[in-house]
């Protein structure tokens, strides 16, 4: 309402921020992501948020707060507490070394971000004054006065009077944000862990967190055990719409398949599960629903509307999460009914809302998620791919585990070389070779661009199976199932479909944004692939849109990197929140080129070979 | 931090208040307490909140929410909207009729106070525009736009899709000040209770309130069933101290206490428990505790300290308490470990802390509290006066039921008039009754001042019985228990010893305060009584201070009309946590003239005789 805005500048670093007069430097620092500790959240009480202004005339004057905590010498040298100095007029911050919050790198497959350390869950310990007849104060307020927060845990109250009298006052105090989620005993304010979980279609992968050190302490993952009622999303929300009863039935076997990870991990690696205060998790909007237990009914009719958007918190023990029972379940939003909160763990892990300029992301599964743009605004849509490139649907298709088949290159002789994962005698083919199989087999000539194979070809690798012809890409002997391993001419359809979708998802999307290929600075390929996807064979076949390789990054699974930032950083967790302003849903199912786009699509790489100029010369002298 | 405060005058009533430059028409209403309607809670979604501003240079510019709910003719006739408008200079606004909130009257038994219709829980009908896919916005987003609330209870999250999709989008919503707690299939809004219930140590009390109109459908009451663990407060906190499943007990014991009330108020007037969305109690510290489970051992134990002061909100179902299972248990602050939330709510139903001047209120019953005060600031302390007033630990005592003995005359040739609870034969004497009689005794100098009978006397009600001089109020032929109803020397004792530690209380806290009895403006007697005590003969046996009569005031439960009047009005509720700041705690056993005060109380009237001038005559010319 009033007032021009003011000019805040951050050193060393100098992040730069435009603020209102009278906002405190702490918020200031908060808006532009600088990583200013504060443990007890902005109330004076901790003493944390030390930071150095020179011209004292900019600022607020100093308070009895600061006072209490900066020696007559500091303050005579600028030091100020973040939390209590306002802003005044344009001014220049410097924040010292011990202010500064410590920064973790968030390492997946191929590329790294840095977040700051700065959990939603922190543990405070303290050791409280008795109350006696001249201090009658009650044992909440007590407690509150000592850690700055005025929201208890219900659960946690009935127990407060005992834990305090029976610890002799000493104890550690577990704050979800501003709330008291965990009074105990002692000083317990080393043990501090969450769950980061990536609830996939076909798979649950659970990353163990210290969030007192920002460290990954152990990684487990199961096959998702609803596949039992359906591999795909439409068969489980199906089977969960028939009756009520099969929705907890899902939604059992979720949890159940968490808590066994979880126990897993916590025995493996010592850790107690009463310490683990936060389960963050990310999956696609349906996975999101039936773990929360919310009717997905409504996901698969059209207009294909989530029950809910913004993130939601729930206590761990009303979803029978054996983490503290008093720990939170916690969501990121949702963007559509088909793109999940995966898809914003994975814009969070790659920065692409950061980023100047318009990425591409691609986070292939069962149903892929296709995001493009950066800072300025971004698109998405979801295609059902179908579950080819995870190794279904597939003849000897398989998961990215052992023995599978995860590069493959065929020479001039379709001669075939191969690797597996770990090295053992190959048992199938995974996604990422499917991709190589199909590109390579077409550079040679063995398929042309409708995907058939070439009756004209005789090899040794080639022959006609019992559903047609199909190539063999590792004899029986060499395997470890006694039986060749093949790809089949209904295999290739299969993978002409799934990218068929994922590529007009994509061109879609950039007719939209009204972008071409030229203007694309980055793709960014996430998923559960075994390792990594050869982004030339990606062109080849026409999965993804025709730029330079160098632009390519393949970021594995992104979706659970990003849950990590989010478990470590509650900044991160606001800019997830921020992304939902940034970001349009495009319903593919309304969109009246769709199947135009499809259908030009299926041919490899593209009915209009001039959207792939690095393919064309393929076409015109095939590798035969 | 910035500028100068602000004047804002509401008309007619011509509130006045002061408030910084930027703040809202609408919060600077609720500062006031002015009842301004705004079911929206202020977001510009309700249009209620319409105010006539003379002067718009005083204010921020009109914004388009206001040219939504504004005709342009209203625009120019000074029409806004409170929730949108700002205040810049000092200003006059007008609060037209249809603005106004409705005030309700809560009356109780000789006084009333008038609220304004506020609850906390209210009902807003929707037709909701339904999604397409031009307009795909999930079901929560939807509802939260329409109703201009972010938060939602997971428990009616879980539902949502369904009762949206099934009532065709044309749904109530239940709110609990910001949060939606209920979403019922088609236009229920006229179906809005709440239930107030007082927690006594020896009566549970529950008032249905219709939250719609006001209006109080129904009472009933119980004995609290926890008696079998002891009569006062120390038994019980004993009893849940020994044993952790005990104290599940005592709570289970007074929560199926009120769901019977309940049930039987509901059955009696067709209420759906259903429709019941607060249950707002109020109680004695160690009742509030082991109401909400909560271990209540330091109670007890020096230096009393309580678990917490401020107020709480738990979920009915998690305390099986049979309304709406998502709707709210409440509470009001505590003040101290033995002074609970019925004394806030005493203070509230007689607006003492609005008092200009200097009120002393007294609560009767097991445990008795005492506050002396006014608006600019009060004192309280709290009284183990026993059960004698409740007629407990009286040879024939009995509670205020029918045939209790509630109002004694004893004349000059000591022959007895009384009148019992609806006029029935007398089965027992209840607390005022034996208030009566022990003044009347004394003033026909039956009793000395000592409380001894006076041994030379000799009349036909006199006698000696079982266990010393008693006095005969009825003769069993008269009565419906077929023996004579007597009070005993024992007795007089009891009632003394009532008396003495409710005297030194008031005496205390006015020696604190530094004032005497003829500071004191006003005095409120609350409690259990049946229906009056006679503050005449209350001066007599020197039960409270000596101030003229015109100036005490029974006002009967006052701490159940307080719980009503919270239950009405949000406005009440805030004042009910100011009340806090206001008010400060005498802990009666760490004063070190306690003994003293009581040892003088113990006479009567009271050792120094010249602390009550209107009794003095009585014993210069006893009344024989």
């Amino acid at each position: 309402m009033v007032g021009k805005l003011l000019t805040v500048v951050f050193e060393p670093d100098g992040r730069r921020v435009f603020v209102s007069a009278g906002m405190t430097i702490l918020e200031a620092a908060r808006r532009t992501g600088v990583g200013l500790r504060s443990e007890c959240g902005g109330r004076g009480v901790c003493g944390k948020c030390r930071v150095i202004v020179r011209d004292q005339h900019a600022v607020s004057d100093i308070t009895d707060v600061e006072r209490k905590h900066l020696s007559k010498v500091e303050i005579e040298c600028g030091y100020r507490l973040a939390c209590q100095t306002r802003v005044l007029k344009d001014v220049s911050i410097m924040i010292p070394l011990e202010s500064r919050l410590e920064s973790i790198k968030i390492l997946t497959s191929g590329f790294e971000r840095i977040v700051n350390l700065d959990p939603m869950v922190r543990k405070v310990y303290v050791a409280l004054s008795k109350p006696s007849l001249t201090d009658v104060k009650p044992d909440f307020e007590r407690l509150s006065d000592a850690v700055g927060v005025v929201e208890i845990d219900y659960d946690v109250l009935k127990i407060l009077p005992n834990i305090l009298h029976e610890s002799n006052w000493s104890v550690t105090v577990v704050l979800y944000g501003d709330r008291i989620i965990g009074v105990e005993s002692g000083d317990t304010a080393n043990e501090v862990y969450g769950l980061a979980v990536d609830i996939g279609t076909s798979k649950v992968v659970c990353h163990l967190m210290d969030l007192k050190r920002g460290e990954t302490v152990g990684v487990g993952s199961m096959e998702n055990p609803q596949v039992i009622h359906g591999e795909d999303i439409i068969s489980r929300i199906a089977y969960a719409s028939s009756d009520s009863r099969n929705l907890h039935e899902l939604q059992k076997l979720v949890i159940d398949c968490i808590n066994n990870i979880l126990n897993g991990l916590c025995g493996k690696y010592g850790v107690d599960s009463g310490r683990i205060y936060e389960l963050l998790f990310v999956g696609n909007t349906a996975m999101h629903h039936i773990f929360l237990g919310i009717q997905p009914k409504y996901l698969a009719l059209s207009p294909y509307t989530p029950a809910i958007k913004r993130p939601i918190n729930v206590k761990a023990k009303d979803l029978s999460i054996n983490i503290n029972p008093n720990g939170i379940v916690s969501t990121l939003p949702l963007i559509a009914g088909f793109v999940g909160s995966d898809a914003v763990a994975d814009i969070l892990a790659t920065g692409i809302h950061e980023f100047d300029g318009n990425a591409l992301l691609i986070d292939i599964g069962t149903n892929t998620e296709i995001v493009l743009g950066g800072r300025d605004g971004m698109i998405c849509c979801s295609c059902a791919s179908g579950p080819a490139f995870e190794g279904a649907h597939i003849k000897h298709g398989m998961k990215a585990v052992s023995g599978a088949i995860e590069r493959v290159k065929i020479s001039r002789g379709l001669e075939v070389e191969y690797s597996t994962v770990d090295g053992s005698k190959p048992r199938g083919i995974c996604g990422s070779a499917i991709i190589d199989v199909v590109a390579e087999l077409f550079r040679h000539g063995v398929i042309d661009r409708q995907g058939r194979f070439n009756k004209n070809i005789e090899a040794q690798r080639l022959r006609r199976g019992e559903s047609g012809i199909e190539f063999i890409i590792a004899w029986a002997s060499e395997t470890g199932v006694g039986y060749d391993i093949t790809v089949t001419q209904k295999d290739i359809r299969e993978v002409q479909l799934a990218k068929a979708a994922i590529y007009s998802g994509c061109s879609i999307l950039m007719g939209k944004k009204g972008v071409t290929e030229k203007d694309i600075d980055r793709i960014f390929i996430a998923g559960a692939f075994g390792n990594y996807i050869n982004p030339e064979n990606a062109k080849v076949i026409g999965l993804i849109p025709d730029v330079p390789i160098e632009k390519i990054m393949f970021v594995g699974n992104a979706a659970i990197a990003g849950a990590k930032m989010v478990l470590l950083s509650k900044d991160l967790r606001m800019q997830a929140e921020s992304i939902l302003k940034l970001i349009n849903y495009h319903e593919l199912a309304a969109d009246p080129n769709f199947n135009n786009e499809f259908m030009n699509a299926l041919p490899i790489p593209h009915a209009d070979i001039n959207r792939f100029p690095s393919v064309k010369e393929l076409i015109i002298h095939p590798n035969i």
